[in-house]
C-alpha cells in the first residue's frame, strides 16, 4: 500500500509539474494580472466600440461597412501592429431599401392595424402595391405539408416561438432558426405568396429580430420577413377570431449583384517561431438594424485589442498573433472562404485560431475543436485562465469563420455568457449601451491570456 | 502494473459511485431537467417581482416595507406553503425627507451649478438653511489626518474611486466602502461639518448610489451624503480651479426611533427528518432608491420560488424547506438576529442555509462555510448542479442573514455574475427593467437543485 501510495504521490507530482512547459504557474499568474488590469482600467476596446458604432451598421456590401474596414484599417495601424493590410472579397449587396409595412387589410375592427416587420436579408420585394393575401399560421414545415386549409395563394405565418426552457440560448436559436432560414422556400412549394417568420428572440417585445434566408434555384422566390412579437401574438388572435383576415404587406429590398469588400486583417511577428500562427476573429458584417454591438462588432475589437495588450504591455510573442475581421458571415460567409483559401495557398502554418462570435458578456469558458491531448494539456492552464473568469475548456464549435482554416491543431470558439445575447441579437436592440464595459474588457482579457499561452507553450 | 490499473480502476469505480447516496446520478438529473423547465417556461418569480417593484421601495420600517411583507405573506399563503408566518422585529426607522440638494456656493464661473446628491441612511439632516462650506478632498483617511491645510469647518469630500481592475466586483466595492460606512465620523474627528462620498458604483453616470453610514457615540454627528461619479469630477475639477470654493448642502433626512416589523417565514414540512432545516432567504429591505429590485428583492422572490418549485413539481422534500426574508439587513441587521435568537431558543436544527444577496443575475457556483469533508461530498453533485450553469462549490463566505445561524452544518452564499450588481446597486438604477427573467430564473432554479440535493443526501 506504501509503495501505491508512493507510486500515486509521483504522478500526482509529475503531472502537476508538467502543466507548463517554459515559465511556472507565478510567472503567468503574474503576465495574467497585468494584462486583467490593463484591460479593466483603461477600456480601450470599449471606447473603439463607441467609435465603431457611431459609424452605424455594417451590412455587407454597404458604403457604412466600407467605412468601418478603414477605420479598423487606420486604428490597427495606430495601434502598430507589424502589418496591417487589406484582403479583396466580393460579396452579396443586398439593400433594404425604404419601405418594409404590414396592415391588417380586412375585415373586422382590426382593419388598418400596423404590424412591426422588418425584411428578411436576401428576400425580394413586394412590388411597390404590395402583397394582399389571407394568411395560414403554422408551427412547422411538417404542419404546413399536413394543413388540407393550405396554403395557396396565401401568406404563410410561421410562428413557433424560441423555445426558453433550453439553458443554452444557442440551442433555442437553433431550434428555431429553420422557419427563417428556409420558411419562404418551403411556403413558396405549398403555393404560398409570402413569409411570415417570428422574430427569433428571448426578449418579449416589439422589435423584429432579422437574419439571413435563403431560396432554393427550382422553387419561386417570395418575400419574407420577421415579425416582433407582440404583433406575431395580435396575429395569431386575430387569425384565431377571424380565419378570414388578409394582410398587405410591402417591401422594396432587393439583391443587387456582388460588390469589392474586404477582410481587415494586422498581426505581430512571433520573435521564436515566426511561421506559427495564432489568428484571433470575429465578422466585421453586422445587420442593418441597431449598430452590430453584440453581433459582433464588440467581439471584433476585442480580437484586435487582444494584440493591443500584446503590445501596450511590451510583450513580444514567440508565435505570429495575428487578427482577421471576416467580411460577410451573415450572408455568404465569403471573407471566410477567402482567408481559408488564401492560408492554403500560400501554405501558412495555423497553429491555432479563436474565434469571438457569441456577444461581448463574462467570460466562462472555450469551446475547441482538437485532440484529446492538446485539449487535456489546455485544461492544466485553467488556473491561470480562471483569473479572468473563465471555468472550463470543452470541445465543442469553434465558429463559423475561423472553423474553414485547415490543418490548425486547435480552432476555439470564445464562450461567454449567452443569456442576454438573443435578447439584441439581430435587431434594433443591439446597440453600444447593450454592451456592459467590464464584460466586454474581462473577455478581451481572456483571449489575450490564452493566446499568451499558447504563443508561450506551443501546443 | 496490470495490478496496480485495476486497482485504481476499482478506486475510481468506487468514488464515482459515492458521488450520490440515495438515488442516481440520472434520476438526479432528470429531477434537475424538470426544474429548470418549470423555471424558464413558468417566469413565476419575475412576474412577482414586476409585482414587488409596483409597491415600491422597502426601506426598513417604511410603509413600502410593510406593504411588501403583508404582500410577501399573501403569496407565500398563495402558494401553498405549509406553513406562513411573521416574525416580529422593531426595526430604526430613518427618513430621506424631501430635501437632499448641492450647489456651489461661490466664487467662479460654477457659482450655482447643482450637485446630485443623496443623503446616506441613517445621516441626520443639515437644518433648513444648510451647510456653506469649503471642500476639502481626500483619497482617503490617512490623507485626511496628513493634510496641513486641514478639515476644520469644511466639508470632506471622499473621492477615491471604485477600483475597476479588480476582476470580482465585490472587491472593489470592500474597497471603497469604508468612506462610506465611517467618513462622517473620521471628517468630524478632523473638525469637518459635513461630508461627501464619491458613489461607488461600476457605471460612470451622475447618478447617486445611498448605502448605510454610522456614527460613533463619542464623535460629533455630522451630516454625510452620496455623490454622482459625474458630479464627483466636476467638483473635484473645480476645487482644483479655485481650492476656496464652498458648496451649500441641504438636508432634511433624520432617525425617528424604533417602530415594529417583521421577517416573512413560509416553510414546506420535511416528510422524513421533519427537524432538519434547510432555510433559504435574502433581505426583504432595500434602499429607497430604485426599486431594490436586484438587492434583495429578485434574490428574495429567489428564494420563495424554490419552494413554489417543490409545490408545482409535486416534490416532498425529506427534510423542512423554510424561505425566509430578513428585514432591516441594510441597516441593522436586527432580522437576522432575530432569527437566530429565535433558532436558537427553540433549539431547531439547521442542516443548511442558502443566502441570495448577490444580484439576480447568471448562475456561476456557491460559496459555503463547511468543513472539508462535506465540501467534498458536496462537490461531486457538481454534474447535477452544472444543468443550471453552476461550475463551482468553493469555500467562501455565506451572506450577512443566515451567517447568524449557529451550529448549521452547512451556510452557503448564491454566487451569479457579479460584473453588472454594482452599476445598480443601492441607487434608482435598481429597477425591475434591470433584471434580465432568464438569468433570474436559472438562480431560482440553481438554488431549487442544491435544496433538493441537501433535502435527500443529507450533508
Amino acid at each position: 500500500m506504501r509503495k501505491l501510495l508512493f507510486l500515486l504521490f509521483l504522478i500526482s507530482v509529475s503531472l502537476s509539474a508538467q502543466n507548463f512547459k517554459y515559465h511556472s504557474e507565478e510567472f503567468y499568474k503574474s503576465i495574467t494580472d497585468s494584462i486583467i488590469t490593463s484591460s479593466l482600467s483603461g477600456m480601450k476596446g470599449y471606447e473603439l466600440l463607441g467609435e465603431l458604432c457611431e459609424i452605424g451598421p455594417r451590412l455587407s456590401g454597404s458604403g457604412n461597412s466600407l467605412k468601418a474596414i478603414y477605420w479598423a484599417r487606420d486604428k490597427m495601424n495606430e495601434m502598430k501592429f507589424d502589418t496591417v493590410w487589406l484582403q479583396p472579397v466580393m460579396v452579396p449587396k443586398w439593400e433594404r431599401g425604404k419601405v418594409e409595412t404590414a396592415q391588417i387589410a380586412y375585415p373586422g375592427i382590426m382593419s388598418g392595424k400596423k404590424l412591426n416587420i422588418a425584411s428578411l436579408g436576401g428576400s425580394i420585394g413586394t412590388g411597390e402595391k404590395g402583397i394582399t393575401a389571407g394568411v395560414i399560421e403554422v408551427r412547422n414545415f411538417e404542419e404546413l405539408r399536413n394543413r388540407k386549409d393550405g396554403a395557396k395563394g396565401k401568406i404563410v405565418f410561421f410562428n413557433r416561438p424560441f423555445d426558453n426552457t433550453f439553458v443554452q440560448t444557442f440551442r433555442a436559436y437553433g431550434d428555431a432558426v429553420n422557419q427563417r432560414f428556409a420558411g419562404a422556400v418551403e411556403a413558396a412549394k405549398a403555393g404560398a405568396v409570402g413569409a411570415l417568420v417570428r422574430s427569433i428572440t428571448s426578449k418579449y417585445d416589439n422589435v423584429p429580430h432579422v437574419g439571413v434566408m435563403f431560396y432554393a434555384d427550382s422553387v419561386k422566390k417570395i418575400p419574407a420577413a420577421a415579425i416582433g412579437l407582440e404583433d406575431a401574438d395580435l396575429l395569431s388572435n386575430v387569425i384565431k377570431e377571424n380565419p378570414g383576415v388578409k394582410i398587405n404587406i410591402k417591401m422594396d429590398c432587393s439583391n443587387n449583384g456582388e460588390v469589392l469588400s474586404y477582410n481587415v486583417i494586422g498581426e505581430i511577428k512571433g520573435n521564436e517561431y515566426p511561421e506559427e500562427i495564432i489568428t484571433l476573429g470575429g465578422h466585421f458584417d453586422s445587420w442593418d438594424k441597431g449598430c452590430g454591438a453584440h453581433d459582433d462588432g464588440a467581439p471584433c475589437i476585442q480580437t484586435m485589442e487582444v494584440l493591443d495588450i500584446f503590445n501596450r504591455l511590451n510583450i513580444k510573442p514567440k508565435r505570429t498573433i495575428r487578427c482577421v475581421l471576416f467580411i460577410n458571415e451573415e450572408n455568404g460567409s465569403r471573407g471566410a472562404k477567402a482567408y481559408a483559401d488564401s492560408a492554403e495557398s500560400k501554405n501558412e502554418n495555423h497553429l491555432a485560431a479563436i474565434e469571438s462570435d457569441r456577444g461581448a458578456f463574462t467570460p466562462r469558458g472555450f469551446t475547441v475543436e482538437t485532440d484529446s491531448v492538446t485539449l487535456s494539456k489546455m485544461q492544466m492552464w485553467l488556473p491561470v485562465l480562471n483569473k479572468s473568469l473563465i471555468d472550463w475548456i470543452r470541445p465543442g464549435g469553434s465558429g463559423v469563420d475561423v472553423s474553414k482554416i485547415k490543418n490548425a491543431k486547435a480552432l476555439f470558439g470564445y464562450f461567454p455568457d449567452n443569456q442576454r445575447y438573443f435578447d439584441f441579437h439581430h435587431s434594433a436592440n443591439d446597440t453600444f449601451e447593450a454592451v456592459n464595459p467590464r464584460e466586454m474588457e474581462l473577455g478581451s482579457a481572456a483571449m489575450a491570456i490564452l493566446t499568451y499561452l499558447i504563443s508561450e507553450e506551443g501546443l
